[in-house]
């Protein structure tokens, strides 16, 4: 369906081609949670992944994998992609993501065409149970009133969504946690462009850490080392609805768990990343 | 802790370093599903885990993913490992399995020592709700007998393991499936050996897949498309606990999550893979 907005997102992962494998981009920097600091994982997954799918007949990740090696910073950034295996249904791929020579993070993923998948469908697994979108706070505006008033400034990453988040969701940020280590709500892109599997994998990752409400002052921030997107189906148009946990830290390392669901009630994602309570 | 009893794990999985980063191993039939078949897709990530690990400092792959691109076969294989970083805590690498020149599984992980892990801990997870174990079968000796009866023979990798299963896990073999799409139960390697966390490698995919426990005609055989192993500590001695499903079926496409407890009542592992079912 054509989108008359502009498209935030693919002009931020765009990607050129220099020549077989080798592709330049650019690291924007608002795609960070803290305005100067390292992008976000996801949008850095979803960078690498456009210059992966540009190399292949298959438009659509099904299971991508990134290894998270140093913080990239905003600027141009090399991809050099590596075609493991191309078949008829599926290819899979390897990329690096490498500024000034340094490698940054290690992909590994495999591409299908999902408007093609045929096979049986059924779903025993239960949807989530999230209150309705009109009872949820808008959280992406809020967060921009809360800088106007002179709060902290908004994160650059909340800005690229538009956030419709459960009240109870919201507490952490205001010494309120839930008590347990979840995230989630409602989101699309706040230009109103429509999302697609790319998208998925910045989505995946865009929310603040699940132990941020655990309420546990041991906790501070938890950088990734792994991070793996597995996406079952193109998402229908409208928001999505996620739900993001962490249940078990065990000597530092943690696990996020996530899962999105679209507007048509379908999953289209599972995610699940590796990340290390910093010390 | 010394062992008295042969390791059969560790024999079928060494390798022999050829060079710097060449490594030589052989695929063992003893870890197929059917007689002479492939092998199991965990034994291969073990394999070349095994591989990776002695290229570096760090003895557990606290994240290992693996991308199967077509079945090794029983005999000699070649394993090509490259460091990626080599950290203080923590190293990634990515392998290669080849036969006859042709590449047959495509790995990357991120290493660790988690003897000398020390941040936090937390387990808001609950854990799994087996029967005790004396009311469980023993599917390894049932299968054996069923075998010496004439029914088919029993899975060679089903045989180095001590499997003891909920009777309700195991109605699927009977044409009495769960309804649901659940494997799982207590197991330990057959010869007594010690488990450890490449060993864990091989438990994320040693069961029968959920998909048979749920009585749908439509699902048979389901190939791993790509398996991660996200491992957090050392098994304690003893039997291990095991749950592995499958919620939800996407055109063909279907994950399959699994998690592992050791007798201390820790979380050791856990697994998440993408599978397809086979047309």
């Amino acid at each position: 369906m054509a989108d008359p907005t502009p498209n935030r997102f693919e002009r931020d992962t765009a990607v050129e081609r220099l020549g077989t494998g080798r592709y330049r981009g650019t690291v924007d920097p608002g795609w960070a949670v803290i305005e100067g600091a390292a992008p976000n994982g996801g949008y850095v997954l979803a960078l690498a992944a456009r210059a992966m799918r540009d190399a292949l007949p298959h438009p659509d990740p099904v299971t991508v994998t990134a290894h998270f090696l140093a913080p990239p910073e905003p600027g141009p950034v090399d991809i050099e992609v590596e075609l493991v295996r191309g078949g008829r249904r599926h290819s899979t791929v390897a990329a690096k993501l490498l500024q000034g020579g340094r490698e940054r993070t290690r992909l590994l993923g495999t591409f299908a065409d999902l408007g093609a998948a045929d096979g049986p469908t059924r779903l025993d697994r239960p949807g989530l149970e999230l209150p309705p979108r009109d009872d949820c706070v808008d959280a992406t505006s809020r967060s921009l009133e809360r800088a106007k008033d002179g709060a902290y400034p908004a994160p650059p990453i909340l800005l690229r969504f538009d956030h419709r988040m459960p009240t109870e969701m919201m507490g952490w940020a205001e010494g309120r946690p839930l008590g347990r280590g979840e995230m989630g709500g409602y989101l699309r892109w706040a230009d109103g462009a429509p999302m697609d599997t790319l998208g998925l994998l910045v989505v995946a990752d865009c929310y603040p850490p699940p132990v941020f409400n655990m309420g546990d002052s041991r906790l501070g921030w938890v950088p990734t080392i792994e991070l793996t997107v597995q996406i079952r189906k193109r998402p229908a148009d409208g928001y999505l609805a996620t739900r993001f946990t962490t249940e078990a830290i065990t000597n530092g390392y943690l696990e996020e768990d996530g899962e999105v669901w679209d507007a048509d009630g379908d999953l289209v994602a599972l995610s699940r990343q590796l990340a290390l309570v910093a010390r």
